[in-house]
């Protein structure tokens, strides 16, 4: 287990540092540990010794090679050529006429992002090709085209980045992808997955939209198998909706199908942090299954419908106790579209009646949701919510905080007139109301 | 099953309309049911010959009397004179002298209402008597003094009123209370929760807060139940915690105990609503046991403390793509102290850092909790969360933003001067840091 040292012309470290990755190989440690994977590129702990391989359960593992280790070419030895070789090619290439295949759009995040251990941070992936090495199995079942897009943190992109993810998705669609993943940081995830659900409409295909919490080289990282299983049900799953795809739980190998307008973040860190609210998921996925809980939206026929329109001016306002009326005021000065997440059943304290009435009167959309997350709002309960539907605001059932937000924005994006607005609200567009009818259990 | 008709001088009916509430009774209908419990107030169902019985299991149910039904006044022929006399009589006289009491503070909120027929709505009740008269078990273990401090719906408390009720507490206990009991509007039921925490040391009982998610007039309400167990934990645990009080499931005989600075409103109407966030509740309760999860708080010997001061101009912003820096600018004007409910890890988008810049230099405390709920902020996986840190955020670890905003207005209180305030903010007072170290999983 020697730390640094001169070259050692015979030993396997000599021939692991020149060997291009992607290569499968196999390295039995002088004291009895085997390791068998594909290599992928070192992180910065050059001169250390320590190769990196990526394990057939997805997991990266740092080994540092000693002398005596004992190294193993598979592929050459079977003469398949292995998988990671692609690596570096351009996945374009590789697609032939006719054959199925999937568009990626990376976007950034933590799924494209690897820690820097000189800042002990993460950051971005360089190129597409850095990206592929962390996921040398991408192509195992078929063609991926990748197709950067940003190559930001998710915290950082805006509206308007929804509406270039709306028109991207729907190139790909128009250029005969079979389905489409989108790579993207976990911060903001749902809320891209919103707007996507209602900007994009007669889907031929899925829209798989993944995250990690993990970066792909970290030996804990999820991104690999979300990656793997996004990538998959978006060749295979006879559906046209946008739905993401993150683990079911702690295991990498079973996996949640949300429905875009239905999802939340709801841990910081673990792999398991997306939540479908209000009801089970749309369903889930394993190595061998896709089994679904609710029937999903069939693949449309014909061609996508992009409606990238967006409204400005929109604002989602959490209340709270001593929230003072001239500051919730204040926030919502000139805004053509307001969400409250009010309490309970969508309630606010009534010092707010005034100047809800009055943006109201001038014309701002005010949409009532249930800070609770989970649960319906209902104004016909107390008084309070009475009287907030008398000041006009409209109580939108089950729909998240977040996800009236994006559709407040996309509803104005379509019409300016308060009614019509309304309309659209409380219609039914992508799955965003469960539409249950609550259990005695529920009420 | 005749609805209404002459009065029949012989049937049961007649008897009942004239009998004091309170009294217990079986029904035995002509179609065989039987119906064992206490007489309680009518609901504004007069004329249609119905009954209201609380049931020995807390449940209501009305019954419509037809002329054929047979009536037992159980508490004459037993001789015991029954439970509900007790709702007329001030419950304060009934305490005799030495005898360990709880303090029950009403505050308003379901719990202190019934459904008003007229309106479809629900309405607090209108004195202690008929308060009691939905709750004629109350002392059935000992005796409860009853204070009504509020009689509101707690959408419309504001932090002043956990001052009121901060000192109430403070005072019951000062007249020799074993516990106090507050029963308490769910909807900001967890933020007077996490007030109450922090405003009140050395506390020599239990100080516990419940709800109900229906009225106690309505046969499903939990309202009973939970008053029940939260009167019986106040009147016996041996601990000096706050704790929230509820339904652990919708089941009727196990309640969940909730620490006061962990606990969130998480469904809009089910009877489970309450979960303490980022772990497992202090403990459960059901008939016969009390079981902690985690070690609670001992009670504490000497006199408890109250310190009721908050501070004033603190906000709580949940960011979200599109929020116009300009737009939170205006919300955080002149604010002395700042709860970001950020994403992921405790996230903003960059666009955001130039004013929190000049906020925190103009001595605006600002604290980062994650939107997620679950989990802890971070500051040094990504570049954001570091050039947050750089520019003043204060990261609250697994602080739940509506606890941090709560801790803010507390810590304001004490101290004008930033680093005291900051100090504050991440000392733990109460609980409200989970303290665990993270598994894997979670990571």
């Amino acid at each position: 287990m020697s730390a640094t040292g001169a070259p050692v012309p015979d030993d396997a470290w000599e021939t692991l540092r020149r060997l291009p990755r992607g290569r499968t190989i196999e390295i039995e440690t002088h004291d009895g540990h085997r390791w068998r994977g594909t290599l992928v590129p070192p992180h910065d702990l050059s001169g250390e010794r320590v190769v990196q391989i990526k394990l057939d359960s997805g997991y990266n593992v740092g080994v540092r090679i000693d002398p005596a280790d004992r190294l193993r070419l598979l592929d050459e030895e079977t003469g398949n050529g292995g998988n990671g070789g692609n690596a570096t090619a351009p996945s374009r290439a590789r697609t032939r006429d006719g054959e199925p295949w999937v568009a990626l759009l990376s976007t950034g995040g933590t799924i494209a992002s690897r820690v820097d251990y000189r800042t002990g941070g993460v950051r971005p992936v360089q190129d597409e090709a850095e990206l592929l090495s962390f996921y040398p199995d991408l192509e195992r079942d078929g063609p991926v085209r990748v197709t950067p897009v940003f190559d930001r943190l998710s915290e950082n992109l805006a509206p308007e980045d929804w509406q270039t993810l709306a028109r991207e998705v729907g190139r790909a669609f128009g250029e005969g992808a079979r389905g489409v993943v989108v790579a993207h940081g976990t911060d903001t995830l749902a809320f891209t997955a919103a707007a996507l659900s209602f900007q994009l409409e007669n889907l031929p295909g899925p829209v798989v939209l993944v995250g990690a919490q993990r970066s792909p080289d970290r030996p804990s990282s999820d991104g690999v198998t979300n990656l793997a299983a996004a990538v998959r049900l978006a060749r295979t799953a006879p559906i046209g909706e946008v739905v993401v795809v993150m683990h079911a739980s702690l295991s990498d190998d079973r996996f949640a199908i949300h429905r875009g307008t239905r999802v939340r973040k709801m841990h910081a860190t673990r792999r398991d942090a997306f939540q479908s609210r209000n009801g089970p998921s749309l369903g889930w996925m394993d190595a061998a299954t896709v089994h679904w809980n609710t029937p999903p939206r069939p693949a449309a026929t014909g061609p996508v419908r992009v409606d990238d329109r967006l409204g400005d001016h929109v604002g989602l306002l959490w209340l709270y106790p001593g929230l003072s009326p001239a500051r919730a005021e204040a926030f919502s000065k000139d805004l053509r579209g307001l969400v409250l997440a009010g309490t309970g059943l969508g309630h606010s304290s009534t010092v707010h009646l005034a100047w809800i009435r009055a943006a109201v009167a001038l014309g701002t959309v005010t949409v009532m949701t249930s800070q609770c997350l989970d649960g319906a709002v209902d104004p016909f309960v107390y008084a309070t919510g009475r009287e907030l539907l008398r000041a006009g605001v409209l109580y939108a059932d089950d729909l998240l905080p977040e996800t009236a937000y994006v559709k407040l924005l996309w509803a104005l994006g379509r019409s300016s007139d308060p009614r019509e607005v309304a309309a659209l609200m409380l219609e039914d567009r992508a799955g965003e109301f469960t539409g249950r009818r609550l259990a005695e259990g529920d009420r």
